[in-house]
């Protein structure tokens, strides 16, 4: 089986894959400097050679398992399977549990190993121009919003979606990407006792201001 | 008066700065290109020369006006004073109007044409790098959080504003910067009634969950 594409021909760096275990490991290394070089430069910004040079591997490699650029992003950028489905749960508890369980839900998935940076990714990805912009909108609308059962139509199930998003997320912003004080290091039940009626209002009041 | 550096020997576009009011309508379209650029590159991919080509001027103008990159990083991202001012204003009124005090004075802001810019560029261009997020950080302790005056003791004015900040900022990304549907074109009078009483909380509530 031969795993480096025949064009590579002066490797600087090993590009053999080696043992599925090591496989693994690169694939992480390769996808955490991604994540990196996406949020700092950008889709423009960033290029497969310099992902390569941040991950230490030879960019034949990145291609390899990835693709290209496009399909890197994607991998980069899509959040594990068990956020969605802590998110699926999370939207499943009894609606007057919802506001807890959610803020819960985001104070975990921000403090994960695995789903933090790719949340974090995302986030600053998205800051750099229209078309990294789509894919935090795809997050969003088929996690977050996609998932809720909220109010009484269509109209009304996404206006309190995105209200409980802009809560959460900004609220995401502030404590891990900005690290504004105090907000920052408040204890997770004073992160719940605060916010979590705020969420609970938008589930479930009459937001008409009647 | 010389107004050109002397080592422009070969300028490529016109760098006499004109008469005053010219002067004005370059330096707010240097401005404009600098917002752009640090926005979708950040401190460290953005050049005064790129700055230049975006807002068809000769670099040496933009040294001329600015200095530096980093003078020209704080001219881009310091708000102007009367959003400063309206911020201010918006602090000193009564205590049970606050709540759609801020969210009226925060949707003036963003869609101001000289102020709504500039948030921008600070919350995009915060996204990209510890210098840059220094920055935001000063604008929203100085002016969201700094003028607060709300709370029992220091420690609980800026919970209260930090929690505060989080959900109108995450709003604003939301609404201006992500554009996410259909909080992206609520009337300002729907904002206010759904958004205004959670600023509320934040404001006079107990957050301690007791």
């Amino acid at each position: 089986m031969k795993l480096v594409p025949p064009k590579t021909s002066k490797p600087k760096k090993p590009v053999t894959p080696g043992p599925r275990d090591e496989r693994g490991v690169l694939q992480a290394r390769i996808l955490g400097a991604a994540r990196q070089e996406f949020a700092t430069h950008g889709w423009a910004g960033t290029t497969i050679r310099a992902v390569a040079r941040a991950a230490d591997v030879d960019p034949a490699l990145v291609y390899h398992y990835f693709g290209s650029k496009e399909d890197l992003l994607d991998a980069a950028t899509t959040p594990p399977a068990k956020w969605l489905e802590s998110v699926a749960a999370a939207w499943a508890t009894p609606r007057a549990e919802l506001g807890p369980t959610l803020v819960r839900t985001m104070l975990a998935a921000w403090t994960d190993d695995e789903i933090g940076p790719v949340l974090r990714a995302v986030l600053l990805t998205a800051a750099h121009d229209d078309r990294t912009r789509e894919r935090l909108r795809m997050v969003v609308e088929r996690s977050l919003i996609g998932e809720s059962t909220l109010g009484t139509d269509e109209g009304d199930r996404l206006r309190r979606s995105g209200l409980v998003a802009s809560q959460l997320m900004g609220f995401a912003m502030l404590r891990y990407v900005w690290k504004i004080e105090p907000v920052a290091s408040m204890s997770e039940e004073d992160v719940v006792a605060a916010v979590a009626p705020n969420i609970q209002r938008y589930i479930e009041a009459d937001l008409s201001g009647a």
